[in-house]
């Protein structure tokens, strides 16, 4: 059977474009003892994936090699299948990569458990949701009564934050780049306030909001908003460096905050990324799973519909575009 | 009976000028029941006390207040006492101030074992050898085999955090500004490394000393040194954020790096000051006389001669005049 699937075939110098990559016509292979065959329905767009394309010898996971297919999670139904834990019918979520059919022997590959929509699989118990309670509860080790403020908080990631937060008893300030998004954060999400960043009063907008200064920040941009809440930390504050999206599109890096308030205040903080915590995750899914039944966590997806909308649309991550998690639907 | 001490009277621009202080004789006050006479005999300088003629709301201990004697750590004997703990003869340390003689009630006081060297009790068991500890073992837990670079090294707190590493079985590099306090690090204190940061080549020297790159940073300084380690660090290292005394003489405050790397090799940066720790101290002070009992903490002492020797001498830790622990001998 012949399907589509999308190689990385160059490096980005900065932006992403769509030279980067080669749309291919591939056929499937026969399936082995063990394997099965998936077709992917939802592929799930994250700002990791720029790091993913790069070669550097920091980066936490291996870069993709040019020639393969482009790296993604995702969501599939099993289509033809030689393993019997792994039956026609059923959905799989692992990473799946930027293609519409894909072989697997399981490995790295999870049953979705029937009744949870594959949009909520993707938005709150995928890498974003993790990334979201392990950056929150484990990192920060948030206190009832404290405030917290989260940077791009309506992504995939400072969504779910900003809920967990909320379920926790903790004041909860998200910024995030449009008035629209920042409505959607209060009425919708339950958000005590949310700033638009591009205010010129950003400052003092979040001193306001948080008259008690801050105590936790959920760090997913970099930029002005970095330098306004590092301003407000209190003694004894945590800062939780998940994401630096507004610096993933520049080649000079910002400069980062003077340090002698990390003295004065006592800060900590503390980068951390998902590949380190995989042994947390089963632990994570069943705490995620918990808050959303008792609908304490609300999700949104902006999806794009067909494989190769994702060449573009990856972009929208990086301009603020997407109004939820960024996701195709193939 | 008539002495003199030095009242804080003006608060600092930038730099520390007599003009802050003013020379009083004051005359000692007839003893209460439970109080003792104090002549002050080794009187400690530290970077600390620039921070504390500061009026700043951020600050871990209140400034103090002009008109009040300027604050400091000291060793004095008991001359006179109508307190049976605090016997006539026995040698006192605790925050006595910028005076020759002090009335005390004991609070906050401690008796001095001994058998120890005053010089060593300000060098090694008092707050420079506490915070030193404290940094690098409670906040930095280095493990055996690791790699830590200590800036300002030849001073005060770096000298006993590069001699506890070097205990411990760390790789210990040293940086500070000229020749012969490196070779006094390596020569004599037992450094593996030691880097004067004023090379213009000081990266290239900072990561052929490290060529298994950097775990640990004790963070004394600031400036080119907090950037040049920052490149270097490994993945999960710690930085441990005591002081910053690049900074302390400048109106602007220098940028800190970019947290990108942050992320990326999930670095902790941690900062710390000694009152949230004052309960640890009678542990730390037993870890740190095994240490010294058992040769592996040596100290050098910069003294001074008389007490106003302390109004210019205080700038000698801001310009790196000192060569060893700065203290005034009265």
């Amino acid at each position: 059977m012949e399907y589509t699937a999308i190689k990385l075939v160059k490096r980005p110098e900065i932006a992403i474009t769509p030279d980067l990559f080669e749309v291919v016509r591939l056929e499937t292979p026969p399936l082995e003892d063990g394997q099965f065959l998936i077709k992917q329905t939802h592929m799930s767009l994250d700002p990791a994936m720029k790091g993913w394309m790069m070669p550097d010898r920091d980066s936490y996971i291996p870069p993709v090699e040019l020639g393969d297919v482009m790296r993604s999670g995702g969501i599939g139904e099993i289509v033809d299948s030689k393993n019997s834990g792994f039956p026609i019918g059923a959905r799989v979520q692992g990473l799946t990569g930027w293609t519409e059919y894909l072989v697997s022997n399981g490995q790295g590959m999870n049953l979705v458990p029937e009744g949870i929509p594959s949009e909520a699989v993707l938005c709150v118990l995928a890498l974003p949701g993790m990334t979201a309670y392990q950056g929150l509860m484990n990192v920060g080790k948030p206190k009832a009564g404290e405030t917290i403020v989260v940077s791009a908080a309506a992504g995939s990631v400072g969504s779910m934050v900003g809920q967990i937060a909320k379920a926790e008893g903790l004041n909860v300030i998200g910024t995030a780049g449009t008035d629209e998004k920042c409505q959607w954060l209060v009425d919708d999400l339950g958000f005590d306030a949310a700033i638009n960043y591009k205010s010129e009063s950003l400052q003092a907008e979040l001193a306001a909001a948080a008259p008690n200064g801050v105590d936790l920040y959920f760090e997913n941009t970099g930029g002005v908003v970095q330098h306004a809440v590092f301003e407000l930390m209190n003694a004894h504050g945590r800062i939780m460096v998940c994401g630096m999206i507004s610096d993933y599109n520049t080649l000079t890096p910002s400069a980062g905050p003077n340090w002698v308030p990390i003295i004065k205040k006592r800060l900590t903080i503390q980068g951390f990324t998902m590949p380190d915590h995989y042994d947390k995750i089963p632990g994570m899914i069943q705490a995620m799973s918990k808050y959303l039944m008792e609908g304490k966590i609300k999700y949104r997806a902006h999806s794009l519909d067909g494989l190769e909308s994702a060449i573009d649309g990856i972009n929208l991550l990086f301009t603020g575009g997407n109004t939820g998690k960024l996701m195709v639907k193939l």
